[in-house]
This record gives C-alpha cells, structure tokens and sequence, in this order.
C-alpha cells in the first residue's frame, strides 16, 4: 500500500500487471486462520512483524514464527515465557532466547545495519529487564548499542561521569522506574532525540509505573518522547528508526 | 492538652485548681456560632491557628482575625484573594497583604524565631506564587529565608552553581510543577531534610499537579517527604517545626 | 557541561583556562531573581531556551524575551494568550504572534536548517490549534514542514490519498483528538519515526485527552513515541532533534 | 409484566384469570434460596437466563442449570472454569464446554434461527478468547456466525481484504485490545450496526482494557455502540436482538 | 472503498473503468485545507458526513455545510451554540436550529425512512438536553421517534405505566444520569436493542457522567450496548443503522 | 406498589375495586410531558417527592412545585440559584428560600415530626453550606435539629467539650471536607447512628472531595455510612427514615 | 470519655472519686505490644471491639480473642481464614467459625437484643458471601434477620414478588454488584432506611467494584447511605445502631 | 559534589589537587556493570547508599552489599525476602535480617548517632510491618527509638493515654492504613514535625493504600509531611535528617 494505489492501477491498466497480480501485490499476508501473518511489513516498515507473545499459545508461537522464517525473514518475538521458548526452539532450534529480556529472535540476511548507535540507560538495577528489552532489541534490528546502566539521579555524579559516552550516541533510550527523573535530567544534557520507558519499578503511589509515565510525559526538558510502561522493545523500534533518517539523501 | 489528664486531675484533687479551671483550661476555645477559634492552639503547636480563607466570607475572616488579635496572637491566614484581603484590611488595617503569595498576615510579640534558615527553591518562574506562599509563610513563623528560584533541572547548571547557597540551609523547601523532578536530584546531593512541594503548573497528562504530586512520592532519593499540591504554607509549616527540633536541649 | 568536566579541570591543570574561566563556562545563565536564563541551552541542545508561557506575567515575558535576543538568539514562547503577546510585542516590534498557535517567535540567525522534512497530519479540524503549534514551531526550528490536515479514519480513503504526500516527509507528526486512532493507521502504513499527539478535543469520558493519550501509548503499530497532551511544540522539537541525526556524520 | 398490567387486571375482573392465576403469571420464577431462577425470562426476552458463573460453586451451577434444562429451555452459561465445567458435565452429559470461550452450553429445541449473519472480527490472535465467547453465543442464539480474525490496523491490507465477507454481515461486533482503534476504522467503512467489545489484552498504560474501553467510546466514526471489557458474550446477545429487528412486521 | 478493491482492479483491467474514474471512485472528498469534507459517505454509511461543531469556528461551519448542501446533501451539525447557529443561518437560511438539543440540521431528499420507530426514553427532566439530541436526530435520519421521559428508577410506577409504549417500538434509546440504573431495569423488561446514553447530570462521585457511563457498561440485564457520556447524537446514528437491519432481505 | 400486589388484585377479583380504580392507585403520577411528578411518592415514602434543581429551567421549577402543593403537599427543592428562587418565589409568595443551603421549600400539614433529633456537626467554617443543607431538610421533615459547627480534629478539646451535646441526639451527620477524619473520630466516642458527608472544601490531592469522599469510606470506626459528596440533603433524608424507626411498634 | 468530662472531674472533686479511679475509668484498654485491646468500647457502642482480620497473624488473633472474652463479653472477628479460624478454634472451642461469611464469633450475655428486624436483600447468587457478612453480624449483634437473596432487576418480578417481605423489616440492607442498580429500586420503593453495600462481584469496567460503589453513591432514590466495598459487617453494624434509636424513649 | 565545584577547581589551579585526584574526587562510585554502587552517598548524605531489595536478584544483593560493607561502611537493604535474606547471609553471617520489616542490615562504625528520640505510632495492629521498617530503621541510622503501637482514633483514649509518652520524642512518625486519620489527631496535639505513612492496609475502597494517602495529604492538620504508601523506610530516613538539624550550631 506504501506504492500509491494509482502506480498500481496504472500498471493494470496499461497492462503491465493482471489485476491478480495487483491484488497479490496488496494482499501481503498469509492466512494461518487464528492469525494472518502480515508478510508485507518488511515492505512497509523495513523490518518483518514483530510478534506479541502476549496471549499466544506456544503451538501458535511455532507456526507464526514458521511462517516468518520460511521466507528468509528474520523472527523477533516479545514478552516470551521461559516455557514457552523451551517449545519454540524445540521446532527452530536455530532461534535464540534471552531470559533477561525475555525476547526470542533469529536474525537473517534481511536485517540491513543502520550504521548509528543506540544509547540505552537506566536509573537502576531493577529496570534491567527492560533495559535489555530495548537493547538486544535494537541490536537484533541492526544498531550499534552502547549500555549504560544504574545512572540515576540519586547519585548524579554517575550521570555525569558517563556524559562523553553518552556523546557518542545518535539515539538515547532512557530507561526509569519510581518517579522516572532520569529522562529530564539526561534531556536538559545532551542534544539527541531521547525516548523515554517508564518501568512498572516502584510500589504504592507508583501505580505499577503509571505515576512514573505521567512523570515523563511531564518533562520540562525539551526533545523527549515516550512510550508506554515496560516498552524496551517499543523503544529500540522507534531509535531504529530514527537512525535511518537520512537513508534517501544517501542513496540506501 | 498537651499536659496529661493525669496531672489536671491531680491538681484538682489536690485543691490547687477547681474544677471549673481545670475545665476552662481543657476548653481553649472562643465559640463564634460559625467557628470555634482555637485560642489554645498556641500552646500546643507553637503558633496560633492559622486561617483557611478558602470559602470564608470577608465577613468571617474579619471576626475571625479579631478573635485571635484580640490577645496579642499573631495572624496569618492563606489564600485571600484581593478583594477579601482589601476588606479585612479595612477593618484591621495593620494587617499586611501579600498578593502573590495571597497570604494576609500580622506578626506580633508571640511568635519566637528558630534561629534557622530555611531555603526555598523553586524549578520555574510559573512556580513562583507557590513559593512565595512558603517563603513568607516561613518568614512569618520566625525563620530566616533564602530564596533560590529558577533552577529547574533542564539546566542543571543554574542548580550546581547554587550547592553552596543550599548547603547553608537547615531545612529545604523544594516546589516544581509538571514532572518534579527537582527534588529527587536535590534530595540526591543535600544532606538536609527536604519538603517537595508539587504545584499545578503544568497541563494535560498533568491532571493539575497530580502528576508532579505522584512524581515527587516515588522519588528515587531518600529524606524527602512531600505536601499537598500548592500547599507552600504547610511546607514552611513543617520546615519551622523542624528548625524547633532541639531547643528542649538548649533550654528553650 | 557537554564537555566533559575532565576537559574543562584539564585546561585550567595545564593553565590554559582559569578557575574564574572554568566557572563562567559551567555557570551559563543570567539570573533575573525570578528567573534564570539559561545562555548556554543553544550550546548545549542547539536551540536557545524556549519560553513556557503558562503562569508567566507580561512583564516578566518581555524582560526574559530582550534577556534571550540581545546575544543574537531566536526567540520562542509557547501558550501565550492574544493579550500578553500584544504587551510583550509593544516592546519588541520585531517579534511575530500567531493566534491560532499561541506562539510568539523571532527567528535569528543562530537557527541552522535540518535540511529535512516534517510532516503534520492531523486528524479533524477540530485539532487545528494543536498541530499549528507542531507546524509553526518545526518551521521556527529550522525544518521544510508539510501540512496533511483532515484525515481521520473515519473516513479512511483521504489518509490513503495522501500517501505519497506523507512518502516525502522524514519524520511524522500525528495530531489526533478522540479515541487517537490516527497514528496507529499511519504508523502500519509509514516507515519514518512517528510522534503522536494526542490533543484534549473531545468530550465525557475523553476526559479532557487522557483517553487519547492513553490510546496512543497503547498503539499496536510500531514506531511510534507519544508527548503530553496538546504538546505540539514538544513533538516538533523532538521531530527537529531527529531530523539533525547524521549530521556528524556529514561533518556538520 | 411484558403484558400490560392493566390486561392482566382487566381479565381478573373479567372472571377470566383468578387472582391466583395473574399472580403467578407475573411471579415467573423458582426460589433455590441462594437463587431465583427467573422461568418467565424466555418470555421477556426470548432466551431464557443465561447463568454468570463468575463467583458461583460448581454445586450451584448444577442446581440452576438443572432448574433451567427440565422446562425443555436451553442453557448458556458464561465464564466457566474446566474444572468447574467437568463438575457440571458430570451431571448434565448433554452440556457441552468450549475450553477457549469458557462457555457452557445446552441448545433445545427453544432457540429461533434469527435468519441473520453476525460478523466478528478480532484484531489479533490474542483476542481470540473474547471473540470466540461473542461467536459461540451468537451461533447458540440462533444467528449465521462469520469470522474475520487478525485484522489488526496495523496491517490495514488484511483489513481491506476482508471487505466483502464484512459486507455480508448484517450486524458487526469487533473485538480488539490495546488502543482499540479497529472498531473506528471498520466503522469507517461499514453501513452495518457495529457493537466493539475492548479486551484486556495490552500491558502498561492499558490498566487491563480500561484505556481500550476509553478508545472505543470516544471513537469518530459514527454507528459503534460499546460493551464492558472482555464481555463477548453480550455484545452477541445485542447483535441477536438486532437481527431480530423486523421480525413482528413479517408476522414473527 | 466499500465496493472492494478487487472489482474496481477488474473494472480498470476490461477497460470499463479510466485509473483517473477508478481514482476519484476511490477519493471521494473535498480539500478545504483544513477540512476534506467526506463526499463519499453516503455511500458508504447511508447518511452524509455529520459535522462535529466543537472547536470549529462560524466561518468553518458555514463553509463546510456548504460544501456538503451542494450536492443535494443533507446537514446535521452537533454541538453548535447559539451564537454560532445564528451566523450560519445567516448564510444558510434554510437550516434549522433546535437551541435544547443544540443541533443544526437541513434534511434534504437524501434521507430514506427506515419505517421503524426509535423509543426515546430518559430518566429525569435534566437529561432532556441529551434526550433531545437522540430524538431530533432519530428523526432527521429518518426513524418514526416516541418520547418517553422522566421514567426514572425511584418512582417505578411512571416506567411500568409506560411498558405499552415501549413495546411498540424497534429500537430503545435509554438516557440517565447519576446512578445510570434505568437501563438495567428496561432492559431487564423489554425485548429490543436497548442503547444506553450515561449523561452528565450530577454531582459529587459522578464525576461529570463517569460513575453513571461505568454503571451502565457493568449492567446486569443483557442486550445492552453503550455509548459516550451525553452522547444523544451517537445512540440516534447506531439505532438508525439498526432500523435498517433486513433492507437487503426486502429488497431495498 | 407498597401495597402489595396481591392485595389489589384481591381487590379487584372480590368487586371491591375496579380494574380502571386499581390502575389509578397504581399509577401515581402527573404526566407534564417533560417530567412525571411522583404523586404517589408521599404515600410510598413518607414525604412527597424531593425536586432536584439542577439542570432544571426557573420555568419548570414554577410548575412542578405547583403540581406539588395543589394538594396539600410540603415542598422541597434542592440547590437553587439565587436567581431561579426569585423567579419561583415571584409565582408562590409563601416558598422560602435559604441562600446559604440553597433550598427552596415549604412545609404544609403533611409533614409529621419524627419526635427525635438530628445532630448536625461540622468539621470547619467552610463547610457550612452543606451542613446547613442537612440541618434545613432535616428540619422541614420534622426532626428537631442541634447545630455544633467548627470541631474538626486539629483542634481537639473542641470536639470533646461538645460531647455533652452530641450524647442527646438520636442520629448523627458529621459533615466535613480535606480528609474527612472528623466521622472516624465521633464514631469512636458516640453511640448512634452516623452519616458522614463528604464535602468539596479542599485543594490539590483533594479531587473536589473525592478524597474525603474515600476516607470516609474507609473508616476505622464502625456504625459509619456515607452519602455522595456535599449531599447535605441525602443525609437528612436519611437521618429522618431513621428517626421513624419503631413509630409502627408505638401504633403511629 | 461519653461520660462528660466536667462529670469526672467534678467527682474527684467532691472525693467520690481518686484521680487513680478518674485515670482508670478513661484508661478502658489493655496494652498487649502490638495491640491495645479497647475494652470501653463495649461501653462507648453498645458492643465489644470488632477484630478486623486482615493482616493479623492466628497467634495475635487467639490472644486478643482471649483478651476480650474473659470478661464476658462477645467476640465478632471478621476476614478470617479458614486456616486461621482452626488455630483459633484449637485454643477457644467454643467459637464458631463460618466459612461463607469468614466470620468468627461467639455470642455472651452482654449482647442485649434490638428487638427489630434487618432486612437483608443481595441481586445475585454471587454477592452471597458479602450478604452473609451482613446477615450473621445482624444475627450476633442482636437483631431479627430476614435474607431476601437474588432479586436483582434483571428480573424485577422477583422483586416486586418480595415486597411484602420487605415491608415487615425495620432497616434494610441491601447488597449488589455490577452496576448496583437494586438499591435504587429498592429505594423508591420502601419507607425504611437503607444501607448499600457495593460487592467486588462484576469485571472489566467493574474495576473490583469502585463502579458499583460509584453507581449507589449518586443514586436517585433518597434515603440510602453507602459503606465500602464489601463491608457487609459495616453495614449490619450501622443497622444496629439504627434499630437501637429509641431505646432512651422507652426507658432500656 | 557536595564540595562546590568553585573550591575543586581553585584547588586544582592551585596544584594542590592534579586533575586526576579532582576527577576521583567528583566520581565516588564503583561501576559493576549492572550497578553503579555510590561510594560518595556517605559523604553527601550522611549514611550510605540504601540497597531497593524489589527487583533485585541474591546475586546482586550478595555482591552490592560486599561492595558496601568492604570500606567499613553499614549496611541497610529493604524489602527483602526470606529467601533472598538467606541467601546474603550465607555469604554474609554478621548481616541481621528482621522478618517482620524485611530489612537487612549490619551496622559498623560509620554511624553517628543522633542523640535523639524518633516516636512510631501506629494506628492498629495490622501497620506492623510498616511500622517496624520505620522503626528498625530510624535505630539503625542512629536514633533512640520509642513504639506506641495500635493507637488508632476509634478508641481515642488509647491515644490521649500516650501523649506523656508522645511528648518525649523529638519527631513523631505515625503509620495508618484505612482513612488515614491518625496523623490529623496527632498533629492536632503535638508540637513536634511529623512525618505520616499510609500502609495498604484495608480493602475496597481503599485501592491498596491510595485512600489513605490521599487522606493524610489532605489533613487539616498542619505540621504534616506525607511519605509513599508502605515506605516506613523513608518516614525513618527523613526523620533522621530531622534529628541532626543543628549539629553544625553544636560543632558537629
């Protein structure tokens, strides 16, 4: 659908496309009954569907990610269970599982490098597993990640001791729980364009991270963005995306 | 109050006080029909209530003011709009009022200084009237103030350059808006106790301080306890009960 | 503070900068009392310190204005009411109001261009004020903006109409009231980072923007990153961060 | 009470009812103590009870299931554990149990065909289990049940795709988590009635459906009604009252 | 679009359809730069766009109606004050206003009757602004509509009274502020699509219509759907498409 | 209805009552069109039906108070402007209106005193208008009522002199805003029945009552309930149900 | 302290009483560490303190029970365990333990009857447990208790069928989820007052019952007081209180 | 950082301090790659860092609190499990683990006592474990601590009966779960600051805690700060700060 319809009307009618055809062209997806498997994202987005492991059985996980990888399409799939990975790979054992960050993906040739880096930070050790969502994530989508963990504001000579790093980065991720201050101080810092992942870190008036989100969306630092709660992977999508502005004016 | 029951009856069964007196001095109250002024407030907390004006009529405060003037008790009442104020002031016109504060006050003989200063920070200038509610508030109530203002964390540098401004303060009084992230990154390099005092400055996601007010209960650093939003009085309130904290051992 | 402190503690070490030197590049700001104008925002994020309108009195607008153009900087201030902006342009004729935005802007010569494109889309008329504030300030900051308005998806064939419109652009910014559908539409169909904006158009259980901001945090689309609600200036700051990604690259 | 008060008085005083006879006429119900069947159900609202199974033993549901099935009436009964399930089947072997809707059901000969289609759509395969509820009670309520299923807009050619079959529908009921927007966009397109039932499939800011039931209320597109989070089985029970609309003008 | 994509595909290829005929098919809407008027939806959902009037100016409201009158369209326009009715009569004069249900409506000869009655019914004299939003509406689209108000739940004499005339209608429009309890003792009694409209009459804990909008969600009696808080408009719009359940089956 | 059916019916079958006569006594109610005044309410309650005044034009009020008092029967109206008083007094001269609780009322013979007494506390000066709501209707339904206003919890010994007056009421409204704990404290010391009222008087976290809405919910002390916020009538009317308790056993 | 101060002091005045004795007679506790067993409340309210079950350990509970009943007076646990009720009943057999209500209690002869009745009606099967709450606290605390169970308006014959029922009680009780719309039935209805006790029982939008609270705190029956979410012993405690009004009069 | 940057760089320049030692000086923390452990929190604050125990895994715990304890500093780690408690202590047997508080702890030398009195009251039996966090705490920061544990206001003479007690303590902390009014009572009393924790103590209503914290937010009391629901940890913190107020007038 990204090709304008009239190209592709134009093309039926000057013959250079049956109408089949065309309608293939715009179909792009496969229909497993409980799923349609949208094989035209690639096109679309640049990378294949990710999968929401959310919700789906394991027998659904190893058709959906069958169907992905036939094609040469490399599989990312989130919020994956210990035991639910056990089975997957059980049928794909050339897929990888990550228990941190709870992600299982295999990496094919269809990935292309967007040549940039991606800074992930946190503010503490109990958002690791987020954290690492959105680092292996944007690592799997071809950025160079650089992690830099346990920042937060409470010990402010951290952060700031970590500022050259930090300037070496194209995309900053940051990553917080409780009042999630972090992306504030980071953004009234450095000149990236910075997302901030609220975590579900925290207890009572913390609402499981929904004190901290309102917290970010608050931000009187300018250039920040966010996410919702616990959404590494959201993230790391969105850094990648960043990194490949540009990509026209260089011929990719 | 204060003094046990146990020691009141004692006097009165020990003849030294009637029941009558030992009734009166439980009562410690002027009873208005409207209001019961608390005229033993003093002896209890210190200073002498305080008056709410939110929803009093300029009729009551002026009654009300006279009450607790009448015996040489300082007044202090918050949240006066002007036009209220002008007529109480028509009526008392030593009393002096404070339009960005909104604080209608008269201090008299009875209040003591803490002999402590009491810093007042603010993140903006939108927080400006919050503040002064706690700086005059604090002034009011016998503290020495500092007024360090503007040193939101989006440029972090206003705030570093004012660590030594800060260190020469007893108790800190932080107020932000939007996200309050200041009193985390305060709380995290200053070893004094510290109120956050959210405001309302803000909007959408803000819920009218809302948002500051849950930021600033899950902070990340340790000694800050927090206040109602826009509640600058009772912040500098609690300050000047802290600044107390050790003069039985002086003999005060 | 973007360079790094070693490097500043290095320089005075080998005595090619003074302790005074090393202070005034760390220190920054001027301080009014009220305020603390942060001179060094345009070193540190590549544009001066834009102006938060709310709360802030004319006077202290026009004094904090001439504080930011008398070194040569562009000027920005969001959420100024028709009335304050004719007091503060009273003093400096050379700055222009925008009624339908709010904003009030004077561009210098210290704004160097993206050399790229963002793209405003906005789903009804109705959230016209929101995505003119994204338009005006992306212009402002120094990017070729192209407006989309009125393509909601209830009826879905405008949006797809203007797909090679959106093709063109960079970085989308998606301005949408109510249940906030829009940008997970755009975000299945388009390839650039995506911010949302949720804007408080609406009624009942809208509740002002919060289920608008809530449906877009919750987007099944990939790719997109979320600002406070009517946040249009925050989105296109953000889009303008993004749109300099590469520039090191280029050697600029 | 569906008759008229006022007939059943009038064949009282006709001599044509006893007093006795219109009392039990309006009574309609038998009394288990823990439970009032309600018998004249079927009557009112042409099926007979349907039995909410969230919080009632196993020992009861066979008692009311029981007291439904003697009169010849059929049985639904809604959120049902396996466990409790096999309790039940052990005593009524004709009752069939769907472990994926969680339902529980007895078809007699008391259900009338609507001569109508139902669709139901579901954004993705982890809405399954709701759409799955809205679909078996349709189909046991006497509605054509057609399903679409992984349509999510985030692949909107899967969408487009189905058109046809969703033009043969006469009522529609889309069941989608997350921001919800699928009903917008169907309603967008479609002339049917479009009941949306919001899941609570989503994570973070979606507070289990909340922010998904918010969406779907708040929706542009005109023609959508909404039932509460996860509640398939009453969004069939509309749709078959809808297809049931007419039914009196053709003599049913 | 809702003549799939795959017939007009065909059309092009034999010929009987230009790419340029199949595009402007496909297009259908005028580009008034802020607004793209959806020409198209008539025939797509049986009604013209209907213009929502909240945060659209006079000189907006005139244009559009124009833009939709032209072609022998019919106008309703929501949520228009009194003030701005009044400059659009000024143009359009023509057009009427109802200042109780704020609507703006021309009914043309576009409108089919659907020859089925719509019961409107509400709870207390303060819901007759929502009340007479659905009513005026129900009727411009086309539907027979009997009003029955002030039926609430404390005085349940005034509804059973009234079971005749509800029974006599196709569709229940029910409307109730505070407690929201009337559409579960309708639906408990009627057999019909019950659409339940929460309004914003109240105080306190109903925060502006929420309490009674989650009170009707959470019914006890089935076959009720719900839409949002006051929305009269909305009920009207879905119980017209209901009504016209069963047009294909007689031909229409 | 009170009368149970059976007994009509009865009626009606033994000649005693004709089916036209039993629908009468059934019925109940004027039909104005635009509202069904519950003629029928005094016989059910004990009082005729209460007017809600919100929302409700000055036009309405005139004539469903004159349907009221026709017959013989008191008036009561709740939260009426100043201005629609005016307009209601101009028609019936003998109305009294009470700026303060904002009642419009008038008692006629109907009204038969409970013999017992209402005590109505306050917990500050500020929440008068709703404790006088309360103290007014529970007069003009017949209580005798004791005003002791102004004892709130910060000043103690306030509260604890009154407790002589308290210990001679039959049921307690205690009527207070902020946090509410006054009904806590009094449920601890007093042995009747309490109804807490929550009132709107507050800022910030308060929510406009919501706060001390849900603190008094969840008292600690037993023999509490609560009504909505500032519904100084709905405790009154309550209060007075209670008073009656036991009038059957004394042959009233 | 229900006996006035001023009456205490006067009798140590006159020597009829020690200060030891006036420190005694307003002592009215035992201090056990972790709990102080209040053993006036009989004195203050009629009834010994009520343990609250939640969060207190078996060994706790079986000292505390111990501590209140070796005076004779009655014991009434609530939210107790099965678990916990066998460590309790190992150390006092002669307690009963039941297990639908979760009530622990054993009845001394310091409970004097009310001489009336409470009415307890729930809507569903499921609200069972909470309407048990209320019933055996009704029964333990002295009143007649009469269970009308699953007359929800869903079905509103079953109601209307039990109104002479409801008419021979004194207090009602009544207990509902959902939407909680029997109350309000109910109250329009009956002459006596009613408690309504909102129950978890509902899902989605229920929000584990804040709906159904929300819904009985803005109902349009007058005369009903809410308590919290499935406080069934709140509720009957309240009723007791209520059935208790009078007492004085008739000389108990 | 405590140090002003000015008094570093004048040391530098000086020669007194090479860049190096000033760069050791201003990074204070040891980076484990997961955790950055902040050697400096001692200096700035008074007290080491504090180890969060929520989302840490024994690993962690085991090599975080080695790295602590390796300089002599102590040790305090909350909201530890008994599992993950004993698996420190394997490594670790000088660390004492309490239980009830879930905190670990082993104090050396570092700590300087306060040389005053920190009060815990709590409102029932059910607060423990909250009031014990607060209470172990305030001892092992060095503050003679004084329990007055289940002096809720429902039996108020158990509070008054501690006011000798109250009086001797230097800050109050005072811990209650349900509506929070206990601060309120205290704070009306006693002249000392006093720092309030809501637990998540109660049920319904309460919403785990929020009730409560909104109640103690919104005191009339002054004096009063609040801390995050269940954080009896940074009542304790605080309250330390509070009791070293003065040491610098005393040369400490």
């Amino acid at each position: 659908m990204r090709e304008s319809l009239q190209s592709i009307l134009k093309a039926v009618e000057e013959g250079k496309m049956t109408s089949r055809e065309a309608h293939d062209e715009l179909k792009g997806y496969e229909n497993l009954g409980y799923a349609r498997v949208d094989s035209a994202r690639s096109k679309r987005k640049g990378f294949p569907e990710v999968v929401y492991g959310g919700g789906k059985t394991a027998e659904q996980l190893v058709e959906i990610t069958a169907t992905i990888m036939k094609d040469g399409r490399s599989v990312l799939a989130t919020r994956i269970s210990e035991e639910k990975a056990a089975r997957v790979q059980a049928f794909h054992n050339e897929i990888t599982y990550d228990p941190v960050s709870r992600l299982l993906y295999y990496r094919q040739g269809d990935v292309v490098s967007t040549g940039r880096r991606v800074g992930v930070l946190c503010a503490g050790t109990s958002d690791l597993r987020v954290a690492e969502e959105a680092a292996v994530t944007a690592d799997v989508m071809g950025n160079e990640v650089h992690r830099i963990y346990d920042v937060g504001v409470a010990g402010l000579h951290r952060l700031l001791d970590a500022l050259p790093e930090i300037d070496a980065c194209d995309v900053l991720i940051v990553v917080a729980g409780m009042e999630g201050a972090l992306p504030s101080v980071v953004g009234g810092l450095a000149p990236q364009p910075l997302i901030a992942v609220p975590t579900s870190v925290g207890y009572g008036a913390n609402m499981e991270g929904l004190a901290t989100l309102l917290g970010m969306l608050n931000s009187c630092s300018s250039g920040i963005t966010v996410v919702n709660i616990d959404n590494g992977f959201g993230a790391a999508y969105s850094a990648t995306l960043m990194n490949r502005i540009g990509w026209r004016e260089n011929g990719r």
